[in-house]
């Protein structure tokens, strides 16, 4: 995976330094780490993307400044355009997750790609649009559909780690170790039972069958370690001691 | 699904009002509405949270604010927390992927769900994680794996969004209709060999019909719509015209 090329963020003149630094922080939270930066409004370097990389500003002195979108692409092989309106452009149109997955196949192939994302408020012009293989749009809810820049930044990077990572969906879980066996919780259950038998507790005793079922039942469904058992015993041992010695008084 | 209740964001003591209005838009921007905020440091309503929201302020407008976690989940059936540390907890662990979709499951049945995400710094309390079922982990750069409070939010809205998404992965393909077939392209080709031969371009002889095989692989290798064969014909005339009329002169 260390010798692939991961994708280039290329933000296309970028307005606020406090977006391209959310920017930064995003991008390397997901390990991408190749930045190029066009024509930024408020100049270059800039102190408020610094403050707000931080943690990232590894990202920020490495990233390239251009001019043009062009210059910044120039030795990459396929471009991406992440937009919201694809605007009647004969190109193929990809989600997020889709894009990351041919992206991953690309830099195994020992491709160059890039991902442009354009300023605040307009998004990419058509010229960079043009400019690009694919287009990226993220499903979103069609009442509010306007991503902030370091968001969409976020969500691309967080595709592109998802892609090759083996996380299993459930990383962790309980049941598959440590979880009590039937005949602990069984064991627990005559006890308590009973107990409960000698204070009254199941009746009328016509009723205490399905009492003694549903009381059963509970802990049977309940996923219980087998140091939660332990628990579950001395809390009831404590409280028939307890119960015990009230009567005993 | 305008019939399921969505989940609910609930904000563990944060910090910084931006944060809280970025996570309102964040959870707007994939069609989540209700928000909980627990003790927010610096008192509610925040006029910071409101300015960042714009556009998603309904949501802020209608948080519930509480005194605890306890108070902000009472009525929900199923709570997850967001963390990066199990800290040696034995609840299931899983993706934001795998919660969203076990999310969606649930609330079809009518449950109630919670997400619960911590302050800024120090993330959720013990006794947060204590009151959850199940714990979610976002994949992360080991690195770098310090999530923004917003953009978390945002991650987890994005899968719960995604778990319930139609769009297909490839949402546009030129391919699927207004593609030139092969015939045009063999048209457009038959004439521009033809001009090309005129000109005495396969040169020498013995290489024309390589030469020839990788011009027309060329074109057939594109992916051209038939306007684009249309566009090349008036591109291939013109040329042919220029060349023709100089010859002539």
């Amino acid at each position: 995976m260390s010798e692939i090329s991961n994708p280039r963020i290329v933000l296309v003149e970028p307005q606020m330094g406090e977006n391209i630094g959310a920017a930064a922080r995003g991008m390397w939270n997901f390990g991408l780490e190749d930045m190029a930066v066009v024509a930024p409004r408020d100049g270059w370097p800039s102190d408020p993307a610094i403050a707000m990389a931080a943690g990232a500003t590894h990202v920020l002195e490495n990233a390239r400044l251009c001019d043009t979108t062009r210059e910044a692409v120039a030795d990459c092989t396929h471009v991406y355009a992440t937009t919201a309106r694809p605007r009647g452009m004969t190109k193929r149109v990809v989600t997020p997750r889709q894009a990351a997955m041919e992206m991953r196949e690309r830099a195994a192939q020992g491709e160059r790609v890039a991902i442009l994302f354009g300023r605040e408020r307009s998004g990419l012009g058509t010229e960079d649009i043009i400019l690009s293989n694919t287009i990226i749009t993220a499903p979103v809810n069609p009442a509010f559909a306007s991503l902030n820049l370091a968001q969409c930044v976020l969500l691309v990077g967080y595709e592109w780690l998802l892609a090759a990572d083996e996380t299993p969906a459930v990383a962790y879980d309980p049941g598959k170790g440590g979880m009590a066996d039937r005949e602990q919780i069984e064991g627990l259950l005559d006890f308590v039972e009973g107990e409960l038998d000698e204070t009254g507790f199941f009746f009328p005793e016509a009723k205490a069958p399905t009492m003694k079922a549903a009381l059963r039942n509970l802990y049977h469904r309940a996923p219980l370690t087998a140091a939660d058992v332990g628990i579950l015993w001395g809390v009831m041992r404590a409280l028939v001691g307890k119960r015990r010695s009230a009567r005993d008084r």
